[in-house]
């Protein structure tokens, strides 16, 4: 028989029992039971509970045993009774008598339990992961992330990649964040840097005639801390296609991205490649207020900008006198009570906005209700009359304009105008009644609400409310009631492509150019674009979002030097600039560069997605702290004398 | 159609003639024929002809075209006249004639060709290395590579391993090679490390419970220069079991290997694993001189100090007489030349040593030989008579010492006598005289060696002679004629176990004790064995050899913490200094650790082998110089001061 197991915790069955086995796992719990102690088994597989009594030439050795001990232990398959048996468990039919028992591994008294629910703070799960991994749901998340990872290879060599290995100790590349240096031993004054991604990397590749390449790539970035990224590093899936168009990588990424959900989805809906929109950025921040939108909620923002020129609303009218400025409406279906608009509000108060004005449509009351025909035939008095509760003055205005358009001929203006004033759509809220019935009423038609919803207007330059307007949609679609089958809205990945990124962006304050996303990105139009306002030069240049999250970015590269040398001279860099930051890519383009493109997804984002986690540390093995400390092994730590020594560095101490 | 291709360059064949197609790719070389231009268009995956005459509407364009440029043609496929189809080609039945023609990308003068077979200095090839990875050895080299890596991983995941990445930017972990530092920005004069290996992760992991792990591991070590070596990183197959012995870590990763080997062996012969001896260490330095013995020779030296203690030959008899000395012989089938025999000792004084002696043997006359019945039956003067050119003295000497054990009725001592005075094996060389026919035919008889053959003799400490033995051995097998069954002795793969390896060695000069090999393995014996003699404790840790290279290495891990700290402490290192070395192993060992083991296999190195190359870089897709620069990215550089001042570091200028 084998050392230490004949099977695995996780493989007895019925069908074993009379054998003589052998099993090595972990104590997961031990329960006395009048006499009769019944120890969890774990291993990596599974749980098989065995027990020993009095009768068992081992038990006071069994006794003995605590949590995460590492036994081996060999016994007698037994059937359980019937009623014991444990559905819950594959092998919960059986148990097994111990006959023979050896410690492998004893344990002291355990920081973090293993079995049970029980929640640790982050220090203690980080020092002691390897009792924190123990866990089922770290093993699982682990498990997953290695799943999630050899599909994406398997698919990506299925589609006739191959993976190329680029290093990892290199030059500096600064590419927008801060490297991770290196200093060199053997040339004093001199570091390697960390990539921050293999960009230059795999251009060159496309440069040496790779053709398709794809990479498990480790990124290098010293950030600042961020509860949703890791201080250090984190991985992606890299890569790079020569002779290619943007709908190339599309067709390419796309499926490989969604088999890889599909495979792990685990019921939940997986949007279909073949409808995942292209999107372009502009529509995608006037939309959904990011360029990651989160497309399981169909909220679609507006512009509703010309509603309110020179309307009542002196607020948005005066705002929209400024240049740059727009007012957006977020419709909001089933959210038309004043409760819940007053909620928004103060979100929106919370968020760093003076506030969201907004408008509820309710039921007009039925006794107020006319019908369009009938009212061309009546008097003022019998409409007075008709409903006594309504405004005079809006009464005497809408009967005036309807009837005026009425008697022009233009029945479809004097139709709207009785919607407007009379119609079965009651607007309620103190901003309808600046902008009057009419312009309400062209908003409500707009955005296509009816009784029962609501809408919000947020105002001024874009950049300034976008933000907080695409956080207030997802509030709005978490918070109003759903149709049966959005109900279960949450259980599905759903993506869109982002298209069309400008090249440039401009600094509000200094009013500089630079690139707004990644300096090696084609040029819609080629060198003839750059020629006119580089803000706008779109690139072939894009981004995968899904459920809110950014997973893929990439772009058709700008493989062509005398665009990339102007590319760069737009945004203040000259030749001699670029050549010294990205020596390697400058110089190979001039050798027979291929026009080429690819992308990058991130793997952590993407479990994560999967994992239903939103801190990246549930599903890395051993992820710093946020303050970029290892608390299990030590790092970073102080270096010996020699060592900084024999790479001609002296620290200096901070002041205090 | 598509914008850059219809067909990649190695697709077309005979059905497409007629066809129009359009296709991508480098200009490999340009031929001019009486002025129709000829094209060799060159992609990642082969090489179509292309061609235009005057009757082209783009002659004038291809006529600028030169070499490595980037050009996309439009053209109609042709079959080539019978006389000049190229069946080395896949396309070689067709050429395709130019209507239309785009540069994609020019090429300046190249300071490295492609197309052919110059050789280039080191330099130039990594400074261009875009450029030399576009020629066809490289290109298949790193594909290999790629497809070798890939091969490891779908057979991993076949055994039911998981691939888990760990930490890259970590703590420094002293292992015995010099670590890379990286300063934290965040935490002032502390320092990450990047890992020598993940040897403390892949533990930990057991530790939590993962049970096998797998890796495709970068490892990072600041190594001094030397050509068959990295300066700064290289990657290992590293995996990791629990519940196993030593066995079951070669029964798991044996198959994995000789698969890989099987897939890309090209008609080499691959030893089937089932077949792979086991030689402990001792055993192989013995025999090859070396822990990584090259089985594809057979030549196993012996022990051969009996034969020479006592003896004639004073060097040796003296020799004998210290401690720790032996002889040994390196048989040398059919290098039985006084030439050969010549060179293998001024060879030996070339490595250092003061020569090999040496002995070989030839037929011995016929005239002279005698038949042992008949000779026992002969007079002295008619043995004499019958061969007049034999020594008197050695006649005289044989004849009393095989009469004498005749007829003391000791048939089997006179029989060698026999042959060792007149036999058929004549032994030649100084060294024979010395030590006299009856020792001489004991050696050849313990060596089983015959007419034409030799032996070569080393005495001393074998650490002293013992590397130059096993690079005689390999010399001997190389340069001594073979069958015709050996002739094509290289074109095979030889796998070897090393095994029982000693846990400590001595310092010759210090006396001083401390590990062979890493301190994190198993003694064999456990706790008992470190009591005794340190020098004779063996480990559960292994070796495995491939046609003289070690491709792997692994041990069943120390995995208890009391064995550890005795173990540390014998090489010098009290628990104090094992837990500030590896904290976090020695914190986890007390929560319950799993036996485990496993191993790690040199990937540069299985790529080199397989690819039949010497130099590392050769297998690399962008390697360092020795001096551990990249020069084609320009690493290491001189930072920003702001980068070092983030860093609190300053940089100390070396003394001139």
């Amino acid at each position: 028989m084998h050392k230490f197991r004949s099977h695995t915790c996780a493989d007895l069955r019925k069908a074993n029992v009379g054998d003589i086995v052998r099993l090595s796992g972990w104590v997961h719990r031990v329960r006395d039971h009048g006499g009769i102690l019944f120890i969890d088994l774990r291993d990596h597989y599974g749980v098989t509970q065995v027990l020993a009594d009095p009768d068992s030439p081992v038990f006071a050795d069994v006794e003995k045993v605590r949590s995460e001990w590492v036994i081996r232990i060999d016994g007698k398959v037994l059937a359980r009774d019937e009623t014991l048996v444990n559905s819950k468990l594959p092998t919960g039919e059986i148990e097994v008598f111990i006959q023979d028992m050896e410690v492998l591994g004893a344990a002291d008294e355990l920081p973090l339990m293993v079995f049970g629910e029980q929640e640790y703070p982050e220090e203690t799960r980080l020092r002691y992961r390897y009792l924190d991994l123990r866990r089922e749901k770290m093993q699982e998340n682990m498990k997953l992330r290695s799943d999630v990872v050899a599909s994406m290879r398997k698919r990506m060599w299925d589609k006739g990649f191959r993976e190329y290995q680029t290093p990892i100790i290199t030059a500096s590349s600064p590419e927008g964040a801060r490297d991770f240096l290196v200093p060199s031993r053997l040339h004093p004054g001199k570091f390697y840097a960390l990539p921050q991604a293999p960009q230059q990397f795999k251009q060159l590749l496309m440069v040496s005639g790779f053709d398709k390449y794809f990479q498990i790539a480790p990124c290098f970035r010293d950030e600042d801390p961020r509860s949703d990224r890791s201080p250090t590093d984190f991985y992606q899936l890299d890569m790079e296609m020569s002779f290619v168009e943007q709908q190339d990588i599309f067709d390419t990424i796309g499926p490989v991205l969604q088999g890889v959900f599909d495979e792990f989805a685990d019921g939940r809906k997986v949007d279909a490649y073949a409808d995942w929109p292209q999107i372009s950025y502009r529509d995608s921040a006037l939309w959904y207020g990011t360029d990651k939108p989160d497309l399981r909620n169909p909220i679609k923002m507006q512009d509703v900008s010309e509603h309110f020129r020179g309307s009542g609303f002196a607020i948005f009218a005066k705002l929209l006198e400024q240049e740059g400025t727009e007012v957006r409406a977020i419709p909001a279906p089933k959210g038309g009570s004043r409760k819940f608009c007053d909620r928004m509000n103060a979100f929106a108060q919370k968020e760093g906005l003076p506030g969201m004005g907004y408008i509820f449509w309710r039921d007009r009351k039925p006794a107020r209700m006319l019908r369009f025909k009938e009212f061309l035939t009546m008097t003022f008095e019998e409409i007075e009359e008709h409903d006594p509760a309504y405004s005079k003055e809006l009464l005497a205005e809408g009967a005036e304009r309807i009837k005026t358009a009425a008697s022009a001929g233009d029945s479809e203006r004097a139709e709207f105008l009785f919607d407007a004033y009379f119609g079965p759509h009651e607007a309620a809220g103190p901003l309808a009644k600046n902008i009057g019935p009419e312009r309400t009423e062209a908003i409500r038609q707009q955005l296509g609400l009816g009784v029962g919803d609501a809408a919000f207007f947020l105002g001024g330059k874009p950049k300034a409310f976008q933000r907080v307007a695409g956080l207030a949609r997802d509030v709005i679609w978490d918070e109003t009631p759903k149709d049966p089958e959005d109900e279960n809205w949450r259980a599905r990945f759903a993506f869109a492509w982002i298209v069309d990124f400008p090249i440039y962006e401009q600094d509000e304050e200094t009013g500089e150019i630079d690139f707004e996303h990644n300096p090696f990105s084609m040029p819609q139009g080629g060198l003839e674009a750059l020629e006119g306002d580089p803000l706008n030069v779109l690139g072939y240049q894009y981004d995968l979002a899904c459920n809110g999250a950014e997973i893929l970015s990439g772009a058709i590269r700008n493989h062509k030097l005398e665009i990339m040398f102007k590319a760069f001279e737009i945004a203040g860099y000259d030749e001699a600039e670029v050549r010294r930051r990205f020596g390697g890519m400058a110089g190979a383009f001039h050798y027979g560069a291929p026009p080429h493109g690819g992308c990058a997804a991130g793997i952590d984002r993407i479990v994560m997605l999967l994992a239903e986690e939103d801190n990246i540390r549930e599903v890395m093995l051993f992820p710093m702290t946020q303050r970029a400390e290892d608390l299990m092994m030590g790092a970073p730590s102080v270096p010996d004398n020699a060592q900084l020594r024999e790479l001609h560095l002296r620290v200096i101490e901070p002041e205090a």
